[in-house]
């Protein structure tokens, strides 16, 4: 894609982001009767379906070739990379959402024959949208982020970790998550994949590790972690594929291998 | 205390606490060289101490008889709580101010005989500012918080809960606590006692669990919480003791002895 194309689709892509979040915002604020963990469940889904119909309707009309692959599934099924896709979670951090109304954003990664060109993540109650275009750099509110600091060493590092996976469980060896969790500098869990993404892009965290995150859960901050100088791959090491889920350590390049020696499959 | 002196007292110290958030700010932004660990912790303990100094020296002069026990001890030490005393962590969360310039607080309680009257935590790079007084509700920028949900029920709660205590260690069973992330809807960490303290006054969490907290790191967290129908305890159940280190649960009344169950010393 010529640098012309990336940079038109850049600039429509994040005032669409914008838009978005303006929208997501303006739902919030009507005046929903939420008086049970159903009627919650349904504003969310509701909030999350029209956010990503909204996304929706604004590529389809500007890029009717491009494929788009949705946490909600508003879209078609998307079974190939090929060509232009792209990637949407309309509210990342849906436990937050409901529960916080704060610490969510919205992702948006697109991706040519599979390759990352454009990731965007709005946190949107924060009003904080980071950027970037492969090879272009990354960018919070129009800042460039430096680039990760390659000294950093895994015990003077902090981790995005979930307790449970500290908690015995089906996917990994607990044991080996204390020892990492002994060696670190501390941990921090905020309950939303991309921004704990934008986080290791901005350096304030310096790794993150889950076991399951679907494409669109990822598919932005790699690209943003990317332009930094981190590293994203699935826990035995391998690239992600996007058409799946996947298990993720996304890290500082200087400390990435370091943690995955902690990450132990059952 | 009569009502006038609280209430002048409370514009004060939101005053000076202001005026601190401002001075951390400036420090910060002042070409330090960091380039070691060490630096960092010097530059560290410099804004620490000229801050906790700035507000020791205000109270100072206003308040010549108030004791003032502070993280930093640049003020006598305190051995007991008669009379007004300012408990003050001039930076909660100091790992955060170190390594992510953000999610740090200053945290001012002010106790008379014993007794919470005014609390104040100060989110400086989000500028929200929560204060209480007792009687006098709780409120974030001026906004009044809402009482807490007291049909909150155990397996609808985020709790505050770092990863240390999900890892063997010497002070709690940590298959208990297993059992707690398991009976939750999800947990977080943020690496700052203050704010988890504020967090849950704001209904954003439920609770809050960790091992050992200093005076001035919850202080005026008790305060908030209280004033919005919240709980604090030591992990025994018993009320903290403000001279000394405490265990502590935090939580929404509703699921405060829910959550208790699941915090088993060793």
């Amino acid at each position: 894609m010529n640098e012309d194309t990336t940079q038109h689709m850049l600039q429509q892509a994040k005032q669409w982001v914008y838009e978005a979040g303006d929208l997501i915002k303006e739902m919030m604020e009507r005046p929903y009767e939420i008086n049970t963990k159903k009627d919650r469940k349904d504003l969310v889904t509701e909030v999350d379906k029209a956010t990503e119909q909204f996304l929706l309707d604004r590529i389809r009309n500007v890029y009717p070739h491009h494929q788009v692959m949705g946490e909600e599934g508003v879209g078609e099924k998307v079974e190939s990379l090929d060509g232009t896709v792209w990637i949407i979670d309309p509210i990342d951090g849906t436990m937050n959402f409901v529960h916080q109304g704060r610490f969510f954003a919205i992702s948006v990664g697109i991706y040519v024959d599979g390759v990352g060109e454009i990731g965007l993540i709005y946190d949107v109650m924060n009003d904080d949208l980071y950027e970037a275009r492969r090879g272009g750099g990354a960018y919070k509110n129009g800042k460039a982020l430096n680039r990760l600091d390659q000294t950093k060493a895994i015990d003077d590092a902090l981790v995005g970790l979930n307790n449970v996976w500290a908690t015995p469980n089906r996917r990994l060896k607990e044991e080996a998550i204390h020892d990492l969790v002994r060696h670190v500098k501390g941990t921090r869990s905020y309950g939303s994949a991309a921004l704990e993404f934008a986080f290791i892009a901005e350096g304030i965290i310096d790794a993150y590790v889950t076991m399951r995150l679907a494409p669109w859960d990822v598919a932005a901050g790699m690209i943003l972690v990317d332009e930094v100088g981190g590293k994203t791959s699935r826990v035995d090491g391998e690239p992600l594929d996007l058409l799946r889920e996947n298990t993720v350590l996304c890290a500082n390049q200087a400390i990435h291998d370091d943690v995955l020696r902690y990450i132990v499959p059952k």
